[in-house]
């Protein structure tokens, strides 16, 4: 969640929760599908209680800020992957299984599905778990219930006809969490701010200033880490990074000498963010212009420094990916058929377009 | 909720639960409108409880399955008008505010919204409640937050923007509620019987046959009641009607000599119910025909007697009137839209429409 | 929970509720259990889940008040019994092992505890659900964790260790849900009511006069039936019984000519019910005699009358009975120690006390 | 909670959500008292609001860990008022109220005993929430019921007859939560490990040894701070304290060349901690003189060093203090009793004997 217990103030649960949680729900869908005859050996049980349990590992802190600021090229999936090949060696090849089906290599597909897909254990577990601890009680999902109507035809996961309003519900709440959490504004404000305080700092360190911070912290600021060179090396330092070191390090930067990241670093730590402000077009050139000037001016600072404080952006939203991976209802009478046309009144297509909304930062005195 | 709990079994909450939850809400309703400087006084405060608590008076038992047997022509908002003048009479004029305002005859409108409106107490409660003790959690509702989210402009109730979402989710929980609970199939039938019980005993009654019934109830199949004889001494009796008249009606009834009334009863009483078919178009007249051919066949009774097993209905569900009473919303510019052209991606119109489906119940054996 | 709904307006849950509340606890039971090495075949697991799904099928409705009005030698345990000997019968002996194991007579003893004993799934259930509906949260208990720390020791069910404060809490609890709701005073009032109307009734139909009541109760009212006559047609009777019959015939009777019996009914279903005092000692005979004076003179009824509306009573209360069944707890060293020597600082022994108080109850316009 | 969450995981709540949980609760608190006659003016009521949202502002990071070694002789609750007279002066005196009545100066003391005393609006919160978020249920209160039940006699608080079981029920939880979840052994060997490193650091620091750590930790390894000179500077500084200071200074020292504060605080990041044992007994001497001389061996280091790891401790747990602040029960004669007197049959005197026991930490490999 970030930082969006600046919005939430509930929202202090951490991954190792999420981790258990879906782990939790996966054993409940083992449970239902043996039930329904599909036959699960426990090995495959295991696995896949591996899987979802690491499936996260690879999740830095403050995971978005950090991918597009310092690790910006290496997605978390293949970190995670990484983790779990490590821990194999440590184990002895005990999570071939679970890797397999992780990378969806297994010869059963619907095994993959339970841990990344649309109607994943991931998604039932982080929508259930976020709404309650933000209170955002219109976000809650029924678990539950999409479990029990769970089952598989020609290795394929399916919903049980039953379970259509409970998939309508789901898709709905998923894209109520998207608008009214995930992409809060101020959670989006200060997820940008992180964003650009990491960015200055390896700026900073790049030009040779030095900056207090923790070893793991201080090793991705000082290299630059790609994809091509995140060797086990890296993942051991990696590994180490928590959000300890990155908010003790915006604590240390508030009295920093370079006034942009000083003043990123308070606006966090202190809660008081830039403004921000939302709309369906773009924001015109000019008005982007006239905010710049009047922030340099104001500061004596350059160009490249106001645009720290001064910038756009957009979000987007889409709640169901149609042509990806489907969400299938399994009628009584064996047809299967895609949600979107499953639904008959109620519009699920409009779910299925991306939406974008454009937002512009700028600080609170020169609005 | 009727008979819900043959399909729910949880749903054994009464309408007292509900009456008491409503004005739970109206006082924080009254709360937070004052808060947001909206003059209430402390008379309308009490009008307004006394008109929450009291609105749902006149439902009988079974309440729908008896407007549509015995007291057909009498809806159930003139009998709780009735009971709340006879109240009056009694306490010397103290509810006379508050009939004003159930009837929407006070000069202040929106008190009678927050009775009777696309967002009333009763509905904010009654979802709620529904959805928590038939363990539907997809229809349940942040009762609390739309509360808060609530406004007064000119004499009509808003909704502020930031409860867009929450509007969005209480009206999507309706529908769903609609179709998962209050329009079950397995409720329909069990409802569709009850009608069907109340109408053969009366007209075996009419016939001079002797039932067993509790004295209120045989006053109402030996009496036709319709509005324009709707004494205070029917009244009266009326208040003595209760779920125990019905059910235990019933139970007797299933040794009644009279084929229908039996079978009927029993099919109620041992859970036994008839089949139900439903679909989005007419069911064929030859189709019925062969039904009723067969089982009169079976049985050797009457086509008049047969139509009490096999028969045809329309089940229909509009989750919002956008003409009758809308919702609106006021955004920060001062701006109010209703809900539908508020929410911009989301196909709200879909749920203006009214939907409608047609359903065929016949006995198992003669599938 | 009879009558509770006069005094909790949440209780309305029924025994099927219970049943399927305690079914789910056997299952959960059986997990842990095996999950420790405790072997439990699957005939052993349905017998369980059977003999707890039946094990109140022999409560009637307003058990208590039946058992000492209209079947007061009868007790409810030998009418589960033959019940579960009838189905027996009709299921072609798959009941056996559940009726050995209910009976005690199977020679796993611990399986018979989890039905019937200190911490079987009938108590661990119904605290949870009557703390839960009728809103009193200090008696809720972890029934969850108190299975989880369930194991085995030659033969006897025993507590682990780390599981002694859920214990200790589980007593409490239960003595407090005593006091605070089973013996709550006007529940009291209002069962010694039941209990009397019941009682009149037969005395009413034996003298001859005709009562209203439904073919079922009716039989209950004309014959006296005692453990020795209570035979497999008297059963199929007695399970056409339910809570609609006993309140339908209350309600009938408010109108009766009879003084006695239209009064204490008027008394339950207006809940306009005796007044109560509970003391820690016997009430002297001069004070009852003095209400039993004032009664008569004001309504010229005969002592034996005015006695069914000035009564006294005991009741009583043991948390803890160490003598007839232990809660045994488990020591890490393998030690066996009951739960009254195992908690060191808290005066458990208290709870194995029985704390008797005495009542009267009396017209309130007499007082 | 501190460390809790090593033994807890869902125990992530903060010190913010506990604030805003007390003011609500004192809310009710004021409504309740309103209710009953109790005149409270509106200056009381936001005194009351503010002294309570304050009431733990005084707390650092890991509290009790720094009062036993950073800030030994310094005290919450003093530093609680520091920062609310600092506040006060920057809100033109707008927090005197609250700071009299904090301070128990104010002349009507029940104002004062809401924010301390043994119901006060700081227990309710904390013992339900940490039940809560622990998912230790045994320990969650009613507090809610409590606070319906308060009431003021002669400018005390007092609780009502009826809510006699709810006090009870609140004391026995807080007694469980103390045993079960604050004086839980894992927690206690963190505890005192965190306590030993910051010990450690500071004499390290003393010594001339250079330590990463934040600024403000720096502060308050470098300098002896008392209750003398703890000036309004060194609370500036001691406001930016927090866990991320803590942790992360901790995540740098486990490379340390230190072997005692590498190890302490390997132990607590990898939470790989010290052996404990509790028994009712001191621990004879020469079981410690052994242990401390095998790892002494082992390790080549000093007594003085190997005293970090192996140490003896007390806990102690008074659920009641009758001397000090009593419960008083309120009777419907007018009569008030202290609970202790009040409860007949539950030995509550037990609990007002503080119980100690003691304990032996060591390290795993020595056992």
């Amino acid at each position: 969640m970030g930082l969006s217990y600046l919005v939430y103030p509930g929202a202090h649960h951490t991954r190792f929760h999420h981790a258990l949680g879906c782990m939790h729900l996966m054993q409940n869908a083992v449970r239902v599908l043996r039930f329904k005859g599909v036959s699960i050996s426990s090995e495959e049980e295991d696995a896949l209680c591996i899987a979802i349990l690491l499936h996260d590992i690879g999740h830095g802190p403050f995971s978005h800020a950090m991918e597009h600021s310092i690790v910006n090229e290496v997605n978390h999936e293949s970190i995670s992957l990484m983790f779990m090949e490590k821990i194999n060696e440590e184990f002895n090849g005990s999570l071939t299984l679970a890797i397999q089906i992780f990378k969806g290599e297994y010869d059963r597909q619907f095994l993959h599905q339970l841990i990344s897909g649309q109607l994943d254990m991931d998604r039932l577990d982080y929508l259930k778990r976020d709404s309650f601890y933000t209170g955002v009680a219109e976000g809650n999902i029924n678990s539950e219930r999409l479990i029990t109507m769970l089952n598989v035809v020609d290795d394929e996961l399916v919903v049980e006809e039953k379970g259509i309003y409970s998939v309508e519900k789901f898709l709905l709440a998923r894209r109520l969490m998207y608008w009214q959490v995930y992409l809060h504004k101020t959670s989006l404000v200060a997820e940008s701010l992180l964003i650009r305080v990491l960015k200055r700092a390896k700026e900073l360190v790049d030009r040779g200033v030095h900056l207090n911070a923790s070893k793991a912290l201080r090793f991705f600021l000082e290299n630059k880490i790609t994809a091509d060179n995140f060797t086990i090396e890296v993942l051991e330092t990696f590994s180490k990074l928590d959000d300890y070191d990155i908010v003790s390090a915006m604590k240390e930067w508030t009295t920093s000498e370079d006034f942009v990241l000083r003043s990123l670093c308070n606006m966090i730590i202190d809660r008081d963010l830039l403004k921000i402000k939302i709309k369906k077009k773009k924001f015109g050139e000019a008005k982007i212009r006239k905010r710049i000037d009047e922030f340099k001016g104001k500061y004596e600072i350059s160009e490249e420094e106001a645009r720290y404080f001064v910038f756009t952006g957009t979000i987007s939203n889409q709640a169901y990916h149609q042509n990806k991976q489907n969400i299938n209802i399994l009628y009584k009478s064996s047809k299967i058929v895609d949600i979107v046309s499953a639904t008959d009144q109620f519009n699920l297509k409009a779910l299925s377009k991306p939406v974008t909304k454009y937002f512009i930062c700028y600080p609170k005195h020169i609005d």
